[in-house]
């Protein structure tokens, strides 16, 4: 098996946001995403959806970061180093961000989505309607995980 | 803002299933996942999630069908004619397929997962931890999509 594959991609649209550092991990957050104009077509019938999943261009991250093999969750000494696949960090081999999103309109070749952590400017890959196979009742999570969401939780209220 | 974007990837590993054809839609279906030996410790930790995402590359894709703006969700003439952005359908722009499965076993290099929608030697982008942000609770789906999927249920039993 060669590992020799070229994969090359070319971003369906961009990111339009005002929010600017942490702001963007707020799930309130409303962004929009304008995909390029030859592309209108291809979101017909989206509007049905209430969900999405949004795939994104970490561009921001060098390609020494995508070297890392293993981070501590949110660069927390007080987490446990693990393996890069094992969290969500932008440090990834390939870093392809990976987001489920509230669908608030479409029009034309924008469609406004809810809780999407992208920056302005960031190439969007693709975009996938979100449907009963995505969720998953009985899942589990690591400790450190519940922890963080733990103080995520608390901080808001 | 420039569409001249260059984005390349290179697979973190591979799909390894004996299951062929239709077979692979089965979600009882068992893949491997096999990573690049130089990733193993970015698996670190893994273990700990019951379900991850799958991001992969649809290899069988053609640069032609990659220009594809409408389809009938499962090529059925019955189903409405959508853009691709509102179906999972492989023919895509950017042709990543993404699946949530069910982390079996992980050794080494190699997971097992269960529900894997990928053929034999399927190029792997990336894969992630699967959590609660991932899931959604009042989701909406369009009528044709129930209709589908009413029909793969009754087939089963």
């Amino acid at each position: 098996m060669s590992h020799e594959i070229k994969i090359c991609l070319e971003p369906v649209g961009f990111v339009k946001t005002d929010a600017v550092g942490h702001e963007v991990r707020d799930k309130k957050v409303i962004s929009e995403i304008v995909f390029r104009e030859e592309l209108t077509e291809a979101l017909e019938g989206i509007e049905e959806f209430s969900h999405l999943f949004i795939l994104f261009w970490l561009n921001k991250i060098s390609d020494q970061s995508r070297k890392i093999m293993k981070v501590h969750p949110r660069g927390r000494n007080d987490m446990p180093l693990l393996g890069i696949f094992a969290t969500r960090t932008p440090h990834r081999t390939n870093p392809i961000g990976l987001t489920r999103v509230k669908l608030l309109n479409v029009e034309g070749n924008v469609i406004t989505v809810q809780g999407l952590d992208a920056f302005d400017c960031t190439p969007v890959l693709d975009i996938k309607p979100f449907d009963s196979w995505d969720t998953a009742a009985d899942f589990k999570v690591p400790e450190w995980w519940l922890k963080l969401e733990k103080e995520r939780t608390n901080k808001k209220e």
